[in-house]
């Protein structure tokens, strides 16, 4: 079958033929119905070769969904034909951690060798994809893989991040969004489902915060020096309940900080390489600055629920397999509009 | 000046000429814009003599509104000519509960005979009004008296409900609504802005469920006996995550418990009479059924600036004061679409 | 081997000669090292064929604990030789409620056919039992598994019932037990343990009462007419914040919402058939009355660890399997101090 | 009367005669019975004319407690005789964060010139002080002034501290407390009082550990290079569930960061001059760092609840108000136990 491989360091990632998988007992085989790429996909390869460790060759794709092909011993309750959305931040399944679904925060992953798939394990930019676990799938139970595959990562990571800060964002409320890209246009719309916040959405550029008012975001600002004051005097001086950064780079992480109101969250979940202090006087009293990682099982099961009920869509850019190395150009680049998607023919 | 007074058992409410007051230390004087009028004071004229404590003559009016004319020594914060509302559910200020701003459960008011205004202490419903404190008035910022007083109860009782109950009521999660006038239509309006929830509304009539669904509900249910099967229904067999019933009586108590799922909220705002078996199997696991009372200071902040965002409005019907005894008619007969507002001349 | 099994409608249950089980796919088989009794298996036993739907022969035992002793394909984070203990609440693993670890609500099981052991699925009252998936098991990590086995059930259900309560028993708060038994002497243990409630224990007579100061009750109180008036006197007038009652006969009931403060949480655990109204003046204002059952997988994993720091401690009284049927003999007689536990030879 | 004045940039802290001040509308006069010194009065003595906007002369004391001597008109719920402590971070009362008792976070008090007692208004060392309202003191109930004045900050500050930590310190948890000084070694009382954790206290001698395991601690460990490793291994290699600094110098907020687990809370609560970064890598996923400030009215009032109960004691050390300037030469000598108390004759 065809895959999209990353197969050393520095180099570009390339579609190559390799062996079908076959499920062992527990285990299932999805043919895969869509692949998603994403911005820590880049960051992977382009760690040198100290920093490198997962593995070589490296199937792509850690946003996957498909229809189950087959499915190994003792597994009960998915069944094959079934079409599914992988969950991706794989665990035991047994820790304090996992026994809650926050497989992304299982104690004991690093020492089991659990890594998620695209990510260590083969993932899913390639025609079929092992899954370890049925616990490990979601039914789409009608949405279009194509469309919504990118929720397992770039929908699940933003509402993970302001899950956590639904109480400080009730009625009077406001969010700031950093970045309007690919976690932050659905950020937005997340923000506007399930929150009372009124959303200032913060970008480079006013073509990205057009995507930005699209989806809902009730005011924009550029990402410039003058963005703090914008913010500030938006929130009758106070500053902003919560501020998600989905960028993280030096200047998102000052605005972000500079932005916030006592008592604020402050959300880092872009891996731009910022740093920001916390020092008496650097950040307002009780705001709490926190860098999540990815979610929970059930949390994706929300986000899709989000979906079905058309409160969240994604904005992508489809490409064939065959096509996939293009999609990442296109996302180093920056010149995607939302989210890549990759779809075996 | 001119007041609304109850004044005997079982009398009508009457306009009479009584003395304006002044205001004494701490206290303020307010030139009345607006004052609501509201189920409960029906419940409380309603009551024989033995079980009535609110003192005669009562002026009625726990829901006011008003411009202050003039300010008792050591009032500090608030100036003549400020438009403000007034939180209804008086305390001492300095119980466990008050130093939270939850007057609405002052561990000393009874001990201590402190009563709202409309409830004990004399009430909107008159040209000018006595507030005991200035802690316990909000600027109106902007907002029309004539159209928000009613967020003072009609608003401020759904949303502290509500606002419980926001946990539960994240991404996927349903709320029903059993009534859907005066408190109702309101709080249909605050779960839509604050929560993540479908909103299904349930009344007695095609009319009432129009307005119902004007003012956001997702569902309209008719109130009969197939309510609950179509509310199992609309939820996937599994109920809904909360119920909010405005109305209280019997037949909509019982669909309240009836349509709840496991770890629901069930919360009872209506005075209707009704009465619901908490028993072994008569509920389900881990719901929380509940009698909220009005709501808290910060409450009533967050519910104004819920109207100034535009997220809810309040539909009424304005009688002038001279006029006022026939809004307490309507609101008797169900004739009023939404809530009645007394507006002084 | 030999199990402890309930056999027809009205039948005292008897030690019986079955086969050996062998685990599937998936599965594990574990020796028996200690098996609890619980009044919920006399609930079960005393049911009518009508309502009895746990099917023929029931080998007893919902609170197990064991060495595994085989382990099926596919079983990969559990070692023959693992000593466990038994989560009891079976789920489908894959439902919003079970990706929570919340499988004593999966909301599949009741059309799936899943049951917790001793209560539909074999039990752990015999020489081996199967465990249908490894993530139902906790590891002991040095745990007594005679002396904790309880703890699977009435450690769990207490902690998760006071879990939900922690909020409202910080400092100053006070909490009521009702009934010291079996569940009721855990439930001290773990208040005094996680919160900073003062606890006040109720129950029928003076040696319960002194089991209760025993393991940490601050108050007594005998469960008699004055009971909630002592408990009034005992809270300044304000009841308590949070009430348990394990027993949940009428007269129980009556004491927990009678004893209760506005805003308190009130928690029927004990299936004793009593029945409260909820009606307007009938409960506190925003008191929550709620019926929970069992808990969670990572509610299981921290009781354990409770108990591993030394926190709580279940008084027990040890049988061979051979003489279970009289443990069920005195637990019906009420004449067990603490909790009944049945070991294999 | 006397009182002790920070009179000059850099000078020492003097007694000086000073007129007896009289209370106005709404104000309190209260005999002092007790004043805490603290290491923020040294903070705030050491700030160079640029950074301080306290005026001269400051009558010292933050942490305060009197009998009432005197009241101005409109006082209601205190009277002439009242024992009380007084709560320090005055705000304005009425905005949303005052609305909730939270006046340390007042929104008003930076425009409207609102100064703590001590902190910008005349504080408690002196034979008597002013209280600007009747809502900014609390009930001593019997309390002891001398031994519990320091609970006004020195326990109202980690209580804050510690409370919004609580959902993360329940059964299994373990918490670090960085500073077993005058704030610390009540921390540890509270987290044992009213939380499940096992607390690790830190500090740099054997000493100062001793007082810790004194007062509650589980376990000390010194703080040095070794100090992380060895919270590492109490915790099973995933740190500690909640941190609390109160300390905030360098070695103890790398300390800090480093001894924390995933979802941890990271509390920095000393104002010692320290900082962390916060990028990607250097703190674990959904830590929460964050420095609050004081606490909230209903917090003061859970503090002394604590007191009465017996579950906190703070160790002081007792200086007479002429004596008052020794007191603050041993706090910055270091060669305080616990925390010095002055009181007037």
């Amino acid at each position: 079958m065809k895959a999209l491989q990353y197969r050393a360091i520095g180099a570009r990632p390339e579609v190559v033929e390799i062996d079908e998988p076959e499920p062992g007992p527990g285990q299932l085989l999805l043919k895969v119905t869509a692949a998603g790429a994403c911005h820590s996909d880049e960051f992977v390869m382009s760690l040198p070769a100290e920093a490198y460790d997962y593995g070589f060759p490296l199937t792509l794709g850690h946003e996957g969904a498909g229809v189950v092909a087959a499915v190994g011993q003792g597994v009960e309750h998915v069944a094959v034909g079934d079409a599914v959305a992988v969950y991706g931040p794989w665990g035991c399944g047994r820790c304090h951690n996992c026994a809650q679904g926050k497989e992304n925060y299982c104690t004991n992953a690093a020492a089991e060798g659990i890594r998620p798939p695209g990510l260590g394990a083969p993932g899913a930019m390639a025609e079929y994809m092992l899954v370890d676990s049925e616990r490990h799938v979601v039914p789409l139970d009608g949405l279009d893989p194509v469309k919504n595959v990118s929720l397992t990562d770039a929908g699940l990571t933003p509402y993970h991040a302001i899950k956590q800060s639904l109480p400080k964002l009730g009625a009077g409320a406001t969010a700031v969004v950093l970045g309007t890209g690919g976690l932050g246009h659905v950020g937005i719309q997340i923000l506007k489902a399930i929150s009372g916040a009124r959303v200032i959405a913060v970008d480079v550029n006013e073509e990205k915060l057009e995507l930005a008012s699209e989806v809902g975001a009730d005011e924009t600002v550029l990402s410039n020096k003058e963005a703090t004051g914008r913010i500030r005097d938006l929130t009758g001086g106070l500053g902003a309940d919560a501020v998600f950064d989905f960028v993280g780079v030096q200047p998102t992480m000052e605005i972000a900080v500079a932005s916030a109101a006592v008592e604020a969250d402050v959300t880092i979940v872009g891996i731009g390489g910022g740093s920001v202090p916390v020092a008496f006087g650097s950040v307002p009293f009780d705001a709490a600055l926190r860098m999540p990682y990815w979610g929970s099982r059930s949390e994706l099961i929300e986000v899709l629920d989000l979906a079905r009920r058309g409160q969240i869509t994604v904005e992508i850019e489809q490409f064939s397999l065959a096509d996939a190395p293009r999609a990442y150009e296109k996302l180093h680049a920056g010149s995607l509009r939302g989210r890549a998607v990759v779809v075996p023919d």
